[in-house]
C-alpha cells in the first residue's frame, strides 16, 4: 500500500490516503465536506477544487467544467481526480458545504440555535397559527413517551399481586392503555429497584398501538426530566427540535446539511448509489451522524441530559425514511414505484445508532406512497387540512414538489419532480438559503436592488431570490412569455458566455467569491421546468377533483425557498395558482411541525396514520392530462394567462 | 496463585484449580456433577466423596455425616472441603448426578429419547386422553409461530401498495390479526428478497396479543419446516418436547437434570444463592445450558435444523420462570411472597441465550402467585379443569405441592411446602425415579418384594417406592398410626443405627452400591410431613370452597413420583383423598403437556392467561385452619380415619 498525504486549504486539514483514492473521498476523510449534486459521477461540476502542490490524475471528461486558465491553475473536479502524490488542495468557497454561517430567521418566535459548521435556514413550526384550526390535535396532549411518577402501596399478604401488576394498577389511574408491556431489560431488576426505592418511582412509558410499553423505572419523581426530539429528515437538510415532554414546549431547534449529500444531491442519485456500488448502511450512518451531532449539540446548549431524551418522531420523504432505517430503497425508483413500507415500526433509537436514552424509541411518520412521504403527512397534520370541511391545498416544494388537496372527507396527493432549482441546486449560481444568499431582488428602470441573507456579501442566489429575479425580468420585459431573453433588449447586465445569454445579478466586485452572480438561459429553463411541473401538478389534482382554484379555501406553501417567500412573485411566475393572496400562506417547515405534534400527542400520531391511509395518491407519470398541463405551464406565467393568472399584470 | 491438580475417579477427569477452592466447585469445573440438596451449605450431606490421595481441609462440622471408619477412609463433603494439595478423589455412585441411565417409560405412546448423561423419567403429555375434555383447546390449532406460504400478485401502477401492505393483504386471507408488525431486521432487505424470489415467499409470524409479528421471510414454500419446543423447566428436571408446528405432532422428547441443582436442590436454596453471594445470570446460564443441549441433541436425532425451530413455550414454577428470564427472585421468598411478574413478556429466545432461529420467540407460561406457577397453570390447561362445569382437583406434587380446585366458574389454588421426599430427596436412600430406583414394594407375611426401574440392581428408592414402603409397613402393622415403628415388632429387617430404627428394604448384597437400602424413622417422619402438608392443603382448599371430597368429580395427580404411582397406596398413606379410585388419575407431566398446548394453539395460550388471572390463590401460611389440618394429617392415614379414609382398611 502506498499512502499519500493530502492537505486541504484554507483549513489546513491533513489526511493520509491510499494512492488512487479520489480527492472527494480524501476530503470526506479529512472532514472537509464538498458540494455535490450528482453523487460523484462527474456530471454536476459542483466539487471544484484547485491543486496547488503535487500531482493528481483527473478524468479527462471533466475538463469541460473549466476554462483553459482554470485548468492551467490546477482546477479539477474532486470526484474525478485521483491522488497520485502528496498534495495541497485549495477548496474554493463555492465548493464548500461548511462555509455557511449561522443564520437565525427573524420571524422565529423562539430562540433558535445552529450547529457550528452546517447551519440551515428553517421555519419554526409554531409559525402557523394553531388557532386557525378548529380541531387542534396537539391540544390532546399525550406524548409518544410519557413519564409518570407513581407512589405504590406496599405489598401485604392481602395485596400481594406481582410487582408489574402493582405498577399497571396505578398506571391505569393516570394513563389508559388496553395492554401494558414491560420489556425484559426493565423487568430483570425491577423487584430490587422497587424495594430499594421505597415504592416511589417514575415509569417511562411508550405508546405503541394500544399498548403501553414501560421502558424504564427510575427512583423518585423524575417526570420533569423527559424530552423528545422532533426530527425533519430532508433530502438537503436535517433539522431537530428539542421538546420538553412534560409541557409540550419546544425549547430549541438546530439544523445541518444532510451528510448523505456526499453520495448524491437528490433522492434518485442516492438510490442509484445504494442500488449500485453502495449500501443502505452507508447512507444510514451518514444521516445518523447528522442526528447525533445535532442532538448532542442542542442538548448541551439547553443543559439537557441526553439520557433524558426518551423519544424521537422523524418525518421525511419516503426515501429518507427508508434510508434512516436502512431499508432497501431500490424499488422506490422504478415503475410502479413501490416502497417497502408505509407504516414504519416503532423501534429503539439505538437500533439505528442514534444516541439518546438506550430504551428511547424512534417512530418514523407514516408515508403515502414512494413520492409522497411522511414529511407530507406531517405537513397535512400540521396545517389541519384533514380536519376541516373547507377544501385546502398544501404545496411542499423541495427537490420534489408534493401537493395535497382535500378536506375532512377526501384527500388527493401527487408528486412532481421539480428538481432542486428552488433549493439552490441545478443553477449556475444557485445556493441554499444561508448566509450570503441573495433572497430578494427588485428591478426598476434598469436598476437592480438585492438583499442577502445576513446582509453579507453575496455568494449565490437562493430559491426565493431566483423567483424574484425571474419575476422581475418578466415584469421588466427582459424575458418574454417563453422565458427567453428578448433578443432586442440592450442591458449592460445581459452578457453572452459559452454561446448563451446570462443576466448578471451581482457584478464580480460586489461578491464574496470575486465572480459575477448570474442567471443563465439554462438556469431560467430549469426554473421554468420546475415551476411548470409544480403548477401542472396542482392543476392536474384540481382537475382530477373536479374543482377550480377559486374553490380552494387556503393554500399552504411549505419548503426550503428560504425564510422568506414573496407570494405575489411566486404567483407572478406561475408557480402558485392565482387566488387572492391572503388565502396563500408560506408556512416554512411543516414537516418538523407535524413531527412535533405526533411527538406530543398520540391523537396526532393516530391522525397521521389515518391521513397516510386515506390519501389517494395519483401517479402523475401515468396521468395523461399532466403532460399537456406541463407543456402549458412552461410559460411566464402560463400559456393561458387570461384564464388562470388574470391578476398578473406584466 | 497456587494451582493444584484434582483427579476425579472413576471418570479420571482432571482439573487444575486454585488452592482453597472447594471440591464441589472443582468437580463442577471438571464436568463432574455431584448431588446437592442444600446448595453447598454443608447441611444435606449428599455430596459425599472419598479422598484417596493428597491432603484437603474439611470443615469440622461436616464429620457428623460420617462414621469413624468413613472418616478414616477419607470420606468428606465436597462442598465443605478445600483443595490444599494435588488430589485424587473418588465419587461414590450415590453422590453422582451422572450415573443415572437411560430410561424409557413403558407406557409412552411415542418414542422418547434422552440425552446421554442426565436422563430423567417423565410422562408423555398425550397420556391424558384429550377426548375426556368437552372443549379441547388444542383442537383450535393455531401455533404461537406459524409459517404461511404466500404467492403475492406482482405490483403494477394500479396496485402499487407498499411491500408490507401487500404481504399483510394476503396474510389476512389466511390468518387474522388486528395488527401486523414487521420488525426492522426483517424489513431491511424485504424489497430485494420479494423481487428476487418472484413474489413466492413463506412468512413466519408470531402471535403476540392481537398482533401478528412477522419474524422472517423465506424464499419459496417452507411452511413444512416449522418446529416448536414445549419446555418444562422443573426445579429438578428439564424436559423438552419437539413439535412439528404444521401438524401439531410431537416428534420427540428429551430430558435432563436441571443443572441449577449445583446451586441448591430446591427453589428456596436457589433463591438464597442468588440473593446472597450469587446472581440470577449464573442460574439462568445453568438452565439455558440444559435447554440448548437438549434442543441440539433432539434436533440432531430427529434431523431437524435448529434454525427451523421458531418458538418455545416454557412452563415452570414461578421461581424457575423468573430464573429462566434472569428476573430477581428475592421477593418470592419473603412474606408477602411477591413475584416480579405473572404475565411474562414474549421475547426472542436468543435474548436469554437459547439457540434456535435467531428470530425465534420464547413465551413463558403465565403464573398465579409466587408458589403457584406457570407449571400449575399449564397443568390446569392440560387437564381441562377450567373448561368443565364439574368440580375437579389437580394435585401437582413436586418439592412444593400445588393444588387447584375448581371448574369453569371458579378456581382456588394453594401451595404447600412438601419437601423433596417424593422426588427422592430428604431421605437416606431416596433417589430420583431413574434406573435402579425401587419403584414398587409389597410386604406380605414378613416377605418383601420390590421392583426397580429398568429391572436393575437397586441403588435407591424413588417417590412411588417410598409411598409403597410406608403403606406396606402400615398395612402390616409394622408402623403405628403415628408412623412410629411398633416397639414390640420383631423383624430381621428392623435394625437400629445411630440410635434410631431403620427398616431394610434391600440388603447390602442385593444392591448396586453394596450398602443396605433402608427407610429410617427420620425418613418416615419427613414423608409424613410431606404427605401431611399436601393432604392438609387439599383439605383446606376443599373446606375453603365449602365442599366435600365426594363432590370432586375427578382428581388429577401430576408429579415426579416416577412413571408409576399406586393410587390405592397413595390414598392409603393419606396423601390423596379417599374417593373412588376410578376418579383419581395419575397424569405425569401435565406442565409439559400444557406448554405444548399453548405452543400449538393461540386459544390455549389465551386460556392459560385467563386461568392465571382467574385463579384465587390462598396463602396457606396465613390461612389459620391449615395448621390444625396439618397436625391432623400427621398420621397414617389420618387422625380422622373413620370420617376421611373409610375405605383404608389397615
Amino acid at each position: 500500500m502506498n499512502t499519500k498525504k493530502v492537505t486541504f486549504l484554507p483549513d489546513q486539514k491533513e489526511v493520509e490516503v491510499e494512492e488512487g483514492v479520489t480527492l472527494f473521498r480524501a476530503a470526506e476523510q479529512a472532514g472537509v465536506y464538498l458540494n455535490s449534486l450528482c453523487g460523484g459521477e462527474g456530471v454536476c461540476g459542483k466539487c471544484r477544487v484547485r491543486i496547488t502542490k503535487g500531482k493528481a490524475r483527473a478524468d479527462k471528461h471533466s475538463i469541460v467544467f473549466f476554462s483553459k486558465e482554470e485548468i492551467q491553475n490546477g482546477y479539477a473536479l474532486a470526484c474525478q481526480t485521483q491522488v497520485k502524490d502528496d498534495l495541497e488542495v485549495v477548496i474554493p468557497p463555492e465548493s464548500r458545504l461548511e462555509e455557511e454561517q449561522i443564520l437565525t430567521g427573524s420571524h422565529l418566535r423562539e430562540q433558535s440555535t445552529w450547529s457550528g459548521t452546517c447551519p440551515i435556514t428553517y421555519s419554526e413550526p409554531d409559525w402557523v397559527s394553531l388557532a386557525k384550526r378548529p380541531h387542534d390535535p396537539a391540544s390532546l396532549f399525550e406524548p409518544l413517551v410519557s413519564k409518570v411518577s407513581l407512589e405504590l402501596p406496599e405489598p401485604s399478604i392481602d395485596d400481594n399481586i406481582p410487582d408489574t401488576a402493582r405498577i399497571v394498577r396505578e398506571f391505569r389511574k393516570k394513563l389508559k392503555y388496553s395492554f401494558y408491556e414491560i420489556p425484559l431489560p426493565c423487568l430483570q431488576d425491577l423487584s430490587t429497584k422497587l424495594r430499594r426505592q421505597g415504592w416511589k418511582i417514575t415509569a417511562t412509558v411508550a405508546r405503541h398501538n394500544d399498548v403501553g410499553r414501560i421502558l424504564q423505572i427510575e427512583a423518585g419523581d423524575t417526570a420533569d426530566r423527559n424530552y423528545g426530539v422532533a426530527l425533519d429528515v430532508g433530502t438537503t437538510t436535517v433539522v431537530i427540535q428539542l421538546v420538553h415532554l412534560k409541557t409540550g414546549q419546544a425549547i430549541g431547534v438546530e439544523g445541518s446539511h444532510n451528510l448523505q449529500a456526499h453520495y448524491g444531491e437528490d433522492v434518485l442519485s442516492r438510490i442509484a448509489f445504494v442500488c449500485g456500488k453502495g449500501s443502505t448502511e452507508v447512507l444510514q450512518q451518514a444521516v445518523v451522524k447528522n442526528i447525533n451531532t445535532l442532538i448532542q449539540s442542542l442538548a448541551q446548549k439547553k443543559v439537557v441530559d441526553v439520557e433524558d431524551i426518551t423519544s424521537i418522531v422523524a418525518a421525511g420523504n419516503t426515501t429518507m425514511s427508508h434510508l434512516l432505517l436502512a431499508l432497501t430503497p431500490c424499488s422506490i425508483r422504478d415503475d410502479p414505484y413501490v416502497p417497502t413500507v408505509d407504516l414504519y415500526p416503532q423501534i429503539l433509537a439505538k437500533d439505528v445508532g442514534i444516541n439518546i436514552n438506550p430504551q428511547g424509541v424512534l417512530q418514523v411518520m407514516p408515508s403515502v406512497a414512494s413520492y409522497v412521504g411522511g414529511d407530507t403527512v406531517a405537513g397535512v397534520l400540521a396545517c389541519g387540512l384533514a380536519d376541516r370541511p373547507e377544501t385546502t391545498c398544501l404545496i411542499d416544494v423541495g427537490t420534489n414538489g408534493e401537493i395535497v388537496i382535500g378536506n375532512n372527507e377526501w384527500m388527493l396527493s401527487c408528486s412532481a419532480s421539480a428538481g432542486p432549482a428552488f433549493e439552490g441546486g441545478d443553477t449556475k449560481c444557485g445556493m441554499r438559503a444561508t448566509r450570503g444568499a441573495i433572497q430578494k431582488v427588485e428591478i426598476n428602470n434598469g436598476g437592480l436592488v438585492y438583499e442577502t441573507i445576513g446582509k453579507a456579501k453575496p455568494r449565490g442566489i437562493c430559491g426565493s431570490g431566483l423567483i424574484d429575479v425571474i419575476y422581475e425580468l418578466a415584469r421588466n420585459s427582459i424575458l418574454d412569455i417563453d422565458g427567453r431573453f428578448h433578443l432586442s433588449i440592450q442591458d449592460k447586465r445581459i452578457i453572452e458566455e459559452n454561446g448563451e445569454r446570462e443576466y448578471i445579478v451581482a457584478f464580480p466586485e460586489e461578491t464574496e467569491i470575486g465572480q459575477a452572480l448570474v442567471i443563465t438561459q439554462t438556469d431560467i429553463d430549469n426554473i421554468m421546468r420546475s415551476k411548470g411541473a409544480i403548477f401542472a401538478a396542482i392543476k392536474s389534482l384540481i382537475d382530477y377533483a373536479g374543482l377550480t382554484f377559486g374553490q380552494l379555501n387556503e393554500i399552504y406553501v411549505a419548503g426550503g425557498f428560504g425564510n422568506y417567500l414573496n407570494i405575489d412573485k411566486a404567483v407572478g411566475i406561475g408557480l402558485l395558482p392565482d387566488i387572492p393572496r391572503e388565502r396563500i400562506e408560506f408556512i416554512g417547515n411543516s414537516s418538523l411541525m407535524g413531527a412535533r405534534m405526533a411527538l406530543v400527542s398520540s391523537y396526532a400520531f393516530e391522525k397521521a396514520i389515518s391521513i397516510s391511509q386515506e390519501i389517494t395518491n395519483i401517479e402523475l407519470s401515468h396521468f395523461t392530462p399532466f403532460a399537456d398541463e406541463y407543456m402549458a405551464a412552461l410559460y411566464l406565467p402560463h400559456i393561458d394567462k387570461e384564464l388562470l393568472f388574470p391578476s398578473v399584470n406584466y
